[in-house]
């Protein structure tokens, strides 16, 4: 561990992310605002930070996916990962009310996770590239409110209008904390991240691959797919297991699923942070 | 088969739904603009039309998941399928050039598929609810540029700035045709949609589910997980397979892989609709 670590997270300051970042790091750490995904894993690829926080999949609207596409790219590690509770709440002006507003504006994956809400208040919406953007747009302007977190009300001073308006209760955003290196060491609850394509890009193919962890009774804990941009019908698989990389049956088994893909890469072996309570 | 259908899509005019539903419909229907697709599918349900044509996914972008979503949860069938090659355009005020421009609109699927070209020109990002009303939004202001397709251009009077600016050439996006009754003959090139949950939400079942499927040989073209929001770790499978639902084997393989599931629906058996090229 790197003492007065330079952290990078998806900034401005008040976002779900400064939140998830404060929650993993220590007074000593530097944490360092970035204003999109990509440019926290450029940095962090060339050396300019030593860790960064960054949103994977949240439990209503499926996976980040410029995370997952970087993750892909750039060849960095996860060595952490930690689960956020979301609780969005509709943030004005002083003295506004919601007759008064015409506008919601916010971060597209906020937006998504309130879309009852917002189709119940029946507001036009405006997509901005963070939720602390748009809490800065609503100080300029009285007609419009924010959907982000609490945080933003004193940062911005702006006023509570509604609260827990995300359209599922157990809404939950899972981090992952990467680095250069992923966690050599093994514990008893480590998890192993890794993507791949199939020979001939036949999502059939997949089957072959599962048997390969049925075999090893190893446990899946996540199954996803994304196009691999190279045309329809063609797709990476993310997966995620229980288990650390250098135990034998992982070790083993991951040795058997490469090769029976076109494109392999193992995007690191970590266990679950422990975060406290807001 | 209804004469004079009344087919919905997402719009307004000049959206690439609206290119897909042209190629779909002949002269005697009437083409009926939504502008969201949960709209499209409430008013599908209700009778007020006769069929719809919704995108299902893009080959850079993957899954429209609001449609997806919409399959879940609305009783409609999917009845047919078709690809539409997606070429992008820049598009602005006539006589304006790169320079002059600060800020670029689009619908957030096409600002993510052409997420290199606008790094590289550098421009301010502007999300809107469809390419049209971003259309109809530079139309009003000199210095912000749409990305759409080249119908827009003659329809509000734009000028070609750019050409075939999308991130991947081989962009195409598959859209559904859907309506109460899928398409009940077979065919020698049918497929069948399904969505699934599994006992337990545990990913690692999907390969009892995938093992049923591999007996028959039953060949996958696609497997797609989302989470079904009912917290971290729970997914719905989105699974298309080639064959009829009524052919034995597929019949034999459903009814097998139902035992499987929390939770199973059919989403339609259909074919390809061959469709002009521009």
């Amino acid at each position: 561990m790197i003492n007065n670590k330079q952290v990078g997270y998806l900034g401005p300051e008040g976002t779900f992310s400064n939140e998830a970042a404060l929650k993993v790091t220590d007074s000593k750490d530097t944490l360092v605002a970035f204003d999109n995904i990509i440019s926290i894993f450029e940095s962090l690829a060339d050396h300019e930070i030593d860790e960064a926080v960054v949103p994977i999949e949240n439990s209503t609207e499926g996976s980040v996916l410029v995370t997952l596409d970087a993750l892909m790219h750039y060849n960095l590690k996860i060595r952490g990962e930690f689960l956020l509770p979301i609780r969005h709440y509709l943030l004005v002006q002083k003295g506004v009310t919601i007759d008064d507003i015409t506008l919601i504006c916010s971060h597209p994956q906020a937006i998504a996770q309130c879309r009852n809400y917002i189709h119940q208040v029946n507001k036009r919406v405006h997509a901005t590239s963070s939720t602390a953007d748009a809490a800065r747009y609503v100080c300029e302007l009285a007609t419009a409110g924010v959907i982000g977190n609490k945080m933003l009300s004193r940062k911005y001073d702006l006023e509570v209008l509604d609260g827990e308006i995300q359209d599922y209760d157990n809404n939950v955003t899972r981090f992952a904390l990467i680095s250069h290196e992923d966690d050599f060491q093994i514990t008893s609850n480590d998890k192993t991240s890794i993507i791949l394509s199939l020979h001939g890009d036949k999502p059939g193919g997949l089957y072959e691959v599962l048997s390969i962890f049925a075999r090893e009774s190893i446990n899946l804990t996540k199954i996803e797919s994304r196009p691999s941009k190279k045309g329809m019908g063609k797709y990476l698989f993310f997966i995620d297991m229980e288990g650390h990389r250098n135990e034998p049956k992982i070790s083993h088994a991951l040795n058997d699923v490469k090769n029976q893909t076109d494109f392999f890469k193992v995007l690191g072996s970590y266990h679950q942070i422990t975060v406290g309570g807001n």
